[in-house]
């Protein structure tokens, strides 16, 4: 499980925030050597009564995994996520700028994006040497038990402590709007020196993606028992309106699972605030 | 735990469906040898902020259990389902036909037909030699804190492989509307022949019950690591419309708790297509 | 976790009741020995759809311990109740009486009065020698968050087997409505003679808190595997309509971990009926 406690200026006022979950992980192996599990916070055990959660596929996942790879189904990430991650988090609340924009890489598909009950994503991983794929989907249909449906593919090779993929991604019928289709192509690439990482992406929207192009870029630092890390993402959509956002952080391990962190994140919209936190975060 | 991935035809088009699911077990002996204890899973947790679940007696159940036979209370089963059951389960999702039926023998009570939060049903279970018995109702009372009420009481038979029982289910003011009740007889046998258990019952409604009589058979088989099973049930009604569905299915065992599970399921309701589904189970 | 189940009588008619429950502990130690951790119950946990519960920091809570006191956040108790608690709990149920009055003492601040997500209660408490103390506060304020905001403090000093101790408490723009201010103090002590333990408290309230004064008293006595409990409270309020009410009730201890616990609970608001119940309860 984990948890959490502190404080948090939410571009207005300081607020007291908490929480504390527990992560249930289950795992098991065939007689032939197939490793298969699933993983959910209680928290998203969902609702029998209100037909929500991991009980009927909407949170959380289930895997089968062997020397074919790796096949996941539930609230998978898409294949490009898969792959490359998001930027670092930055603060213990993981925190959003007054706009309401963090640090995730705003991938089109997987990650709750169209993940209903009955309507999980499965996500396909596999990784030979150098190089790692993945291919992403889900189900929906129009008139079906969901409406939009989601494909999404990546690659990625590594050479000593260089990494670079590429990934794609489709949403059909967005919003259940036969014809309404939005693509997006990104780019990636990390890169490690010593006990520090960069990770930079750019993204480009195709179809009726609002989002004409993105870009990028985090950096983690370690000295010691500290870390820093901040990232900065810019976005240009076709209908005019770019914004930049950014966040900058540091962790104090305590050792035990447990540390103090705190950040401060912000975006160039107008009449906004920063965002900042200070707290101590617990791993159990 | 448990968990299943896969995929399902719902009589129109082909859906992923995935589910992960952990049970809370909990048992205790008292200095005089009474054994209690209780189960739900964490689906069925409740929430506290909507006053479901287990922490108020609407899913999940416990029990006191001693040479006094055992006494349940919760989301708990009719008697006559206590002693005899359901048909065989097809599919790895449990697959209902097109028209909502399934394999489920269509018992009047218990198993969440009057259960509600502050309404749980209680069911005592008694054994001794070849005989089994089972009694079981809910409190609900017109203009209480739930307006409908049931009993049920049932009795069973064992010779060798042979087992025989009855069952007699009423519930009174269905609905809420004084004077509507329905009453249900059964009567069940199940015989085992080596690997192979065959189990059949025939229901006849009373009063205002709208099914006239129903009846039906499964079969269970096993061969080896592979399990096929089926049922086939039918109702008549007394406002006419009789309906007839069935199911067929197989499981194959890979150890460590996983299995591939399939199955299809029809009715003859007209305009319905049978469904199906393949998948794997996995039991941690 | 812990379950009960019985029958109680809810001032009208006979109901069976039951429930089953999981508490999640978690805990930790920090390289220079700061302990941590957290507490919520699965029903508690919340659901991630609703962002509601433990994981959102409205029920269950966190805290941070060491040589400087202990800081709880999440649903804690306000201050005083963190020191003197609350009169025993009468029946298997935690009765209350039909005009839904219970053994809690009134306090106004803490306990989820002011806890909601995004809205957590931090209680700091510390104790030195015969000397306890105690300080909660939320974070609400007029137009963010949360509109009412708390504070509470609270001291207590024990000597040999007598404690004695007062409280403070304010709730502030009560409703969302800027001015209207309640206030409270209590005093309180607790005696204990061999396996006789008596509370007392008394608590007067201020600016437009409708309680003018509150007081009660509450028994516990043990006589081997029996204990026998009550309390009796009375609540005088400035717009008039004084109410009293009381339980009385008793368990016996099972062993491992069970008990056959009744009580009676009543006050003395017109036509209404006491209410009463009988069951077992279960810790595992």
């Amino acid at each position: 499980g984990d948890g959490r406690m502190g404080i948090v200026y939410n571009g207005a006022d300081w607020n007291f925030s908490s929480r504390a979950r527990v992560t249930f992980t289950l795992s098991g192996t065939t007689d032939n050597g197939i490793e298969f599990g699933g993983s959910f916070r209680a928290d998203q055990a969902g609702d029998s009564v209100l037909d929500n959660g991991a009980a009927y596929g909407s949170e959380g996942s289930v895997y089968v995994s062997g020397a074919f790879g790796k096949i996941e189904m539930g609230d998978a990430v898409s294949a490009p996520e898969a792959l490359f991650g998001d930027l670092p988090e930055v603060g213990y609340t993981d925190l959003t700028s007054a706009g309401g924009l963090e640090n995730d890489i705003p991938y089109l598909t997987g990650d709750g994006v169209t993940t209903l009950a009955g309507n999980p994503v499965v996500l396909y991983t596999y990784s030979t040497g150098p190089i790692s794929i993945a291919a992403s989907m889900s189900d929906g249909k129009l008139g079906s038990v969901n409406d939009q449906q989601e494909y999404a593919v990546a690659g990625a090779y590594t050479y000593e402590n260089y990494t670079v993929g590429f990934g794609y991604e489709m949403l059909e019928d967005v919003g259940g709007v036969a014809g309404v289709d939005y693509t997006q192509g990104e780019l990636a690439g990390v890169a490690t020196f010593g006990d520090t990482s960069v990770k930079a992406y750019f993204a480009k929207g195709g179809k009726q993606n609002p989002v004409d192009q993105a870009f990028g870029l985090g950096v983690t630092s370690k000295f010691g028992a500290t870390t820093v890390l901040g990232y900065v993402q810019k976005a240009e959509f076709t209908a005019g309106g770019d914004v930049t956002w950014y966040g900058l952080g540091a962790s104090y391990d305590l050792g035990g699972g447990a540390s103090i962190v705190g950040g401060i994140s912000d975006d160039d919209l107008a009449n906004t605030d920063p965002t900042a936190d200070l707290g101590v975060k617990f791993k159990f």
